[in-house]
């Protein structure tokens, strides 16, 4: 234990304010994404993904990429979103092993009705709370937080493979 | 939606890294506190703000405050914990109705053999990627969400309920 590099204060009092607000706020989307139209925090952002694409289509190894989850995460939503009819399945012309994810008129309604109250809450809750460059900080805190974690292999961190 | 209030360019950008980070670093946490200790995020918490208390016991309400958990999720994690030994529940002495979640020495031993991987992962992905001043601003950038939501009631908001 001697050589644990242990956080001091007012490393300690930063992880603990991120750990308050990250699960405060984790709650309050979800919460109001059920309430307003029974989506997961995970499937609203399959749509919102999904409408930056002109077509409202994606691959969905790109669509995992995009947003971090894993590829059986994804096919699981996919699926739930499927049966809703938010969202289908098609060949992908290009590649006959892809599989595109589109998302269906009946998807771009709900998201159309839900972004509002989602925005609201964000807003309400983060973003009005700051400052400009209190939000810029937090772009560039949490950009390369990301990166770090994009870069390192999965799994647990073990003594002498911790990133520097 | 013609009064929506949506995000600027630089807040999506700012959003759009916190949604990566804040579930990137939460799935490193969990994969590391279950591989090495079969924990939660949530029982980790509570066995680490009951060690801060000198005899490692703190009432079930205010834990439930500290940890920011309603009640009834409380009583099911301290459940969890208890079935395994790590947590024990005691009437409280000074008040009837109270009960008291009271850290045992296994809970100790199960403490203090996962934090120092628990620091690893936070310093890692997090903490060591920033500088001092990106520390302080996270500090307060998440201090002032958590007070938003703290202040805000429960439940989704609702147009002219909107904290400013």
């Amino acid at each position: 234990m001697s050589d644990v590099k242990w956080l001091n204060e007012s490393e300690m009092a930063a992880w603990m304010a991120y750990v308050a607000a990250t699960h405060l706020l984790e709650r309050r989307v979800e919460d109001q994404l059920k309430v307003d139209a029974d989506l997961t925090h995970a499937q609203y952002e399959i749509l919102a993904k999904l409408s930056q694409d002109p077509g409202g289509r994606m691959r969905m190894t790109e669509l995992a990429n995009r947003l971090i989850v894993s590829k059986s995460g994804l096919t699981y939503q996919i699926g739930q979103l499927e049966r809703r009819g938010l969202v289908t399945r098609e060949a992908c012309p290009s590649d006959e092993r892809g599989v595109l994810a589109v998302l269906t008129e009946e998807g771009k309604r709900c998201l159309e009705r839900t972004a509002p109250g989602h925005v609201a809450v964000v807003r309400a809750f983060l973003i009005d709370q700051l400052t400009p460059e209190e939000v810029e900080s937090m772009r560039q805190i949490m950009t390369k937080a990301a990166a770090a974690m994009r870069a390192a292999p999965a799994g647990p961190l073990r003594p002498g493979k911790i990133p520097g």
